[in-house]
């Protein structure tokens, strides 16, 4: 599990980021990005903070974290940042992912160009109905679930991402965990049930949709309270 | 704007529900709609709370921002809770929306059956391929961009789904508000500028699947910490 050379940051000292935090970290990788491939090489804390909505001193704030990069006057080296900011997130090694439910939504997130970007590879598709077996989508064969265990063991893949029903969501979970998988992005309109030794992040579109309604309601934004 | 009959506890009445108790609301209600296909009637706070993950303190608190349903050794009426829910969360009215982008994530969203249950109706779809234009998709044409306004104002949609790459999604945006949208579900990478009076939600997948690497890599979920 650790690295043969002896990182200078180790990542075991960063245990205690708070969750916003390594939100905002994620974000500010994002503009980097941006950033490079308009050409730029140095950026200050106060044009990311424009770019997010958020001060300067908030992003100084997060970024000495793990160490001062920026230079008064000068900025921050936008390769150097991102290449720090991927090895705190842990994304610089590469993730590989297998995908569960081949419908629609597993189709869009095949298709998703910001995953493999930022260093997360779909390496399988597998998909209970037999009427989908062995078809091929994004240059993937779609697996059946008889398959999931040798599938993890021998691609590797530490994160699942269920696009599954609720129905069947906890039970896929399950296999996941059971084949090996450390992480898993569930699709699934239900709160999955994992040991304390599995990550999970959860994302459900209509409870989204529904927190926007209810600020569309109130007819405000931020802090914005409704007159009579 | 107001109602022809007066409400018994207006809307107005609630502007100050912080945001992580919306979004535990929209959970109650989602786990209430799945009770109430299962033929239950009634649930106590501590039922509720266990489907979540939350104590029964927490849950009671909750539902008593807006009145207490719930009574002593019976619990609450699911229907009922239901019903105040959603008039809440103002979803029992009904949301017309209007999707931008229909690629593979586009059409993941169409198909999501999680939406028109909850009350939001996509009525329309758009996109700037003249590829696509008039191709139908779930019984959808799908309309040119210069379709956009009349669109908005024939279909009154007050919502609007951004599912368009990173590059257009703030054009797309400042045309969705042009015409008339008041809050904007936006899927592409990249923080968008709106308007104060103009709400959004934005789910970036890219960003969420590395906070999910990141808990991965530090190999904890919860407070706990990774030992040498």
């Amino acid at each position: 599990m650790a690295d043969s050379e002896p990182p200078t940051r180790p990542h075991r000292d960063l245990p205690s980021i708070p969750a916003p935090a390594v939100k905002r970290l994620c974000l500010y990788l994002r503009e980097l990005e941006a950033l490079t491939e308009a050409g730029r090489n140095t950026v200050s804390s106060k044009q990311l903070g424009q770019l997010l909505g958020l001060t300067d001193a908030q992003v100084r704030k997060d970024l000495a974290y793990f160490g001062q990069f920026g230079q008064p006057g000068i900025g921050y080296d936008v390769n150097q940042l991102m290449t720090e900011l991927r090895r705190v997130l842990g994304t610089d090694k590469g993730w590989n992912a297998c995908l569960v439910g081949a419908g629609n939504l597993g189709r869009a997130l095949l298709a998703h160009a910001g995953f493999e970007r930022k260093g997360f590879r779909i390496m399988a598709v597998l998909d209970a109905s037999p009427r989908l077996q062995n078809e091929y989508i994004h240059g993937l064969r779609i697996r059946s679930m008889d398959e999931l265990d040798e599938t993890v063991r021998e691609l590797e893949t530490r994160l699942g991402i269920i696009a599954v029903p609720a129905s069947s969501a906890q039970d896929v979970c399950d296999r996941l965990v059971a084949a090996g998988v450390r992480g898993i992005m569930n699709f699934a309109p239900k709160r999955l049930q994992v040991s304390g030794d599995v990550s999970i992040v959860s994302v459900d579109l209509a409870v989204q949709l529904e927190q926007l309604a209810f600020q569309v309601s109130l007819g405000r934004r931020s802090g914005a309270t409704p007159s009579d």
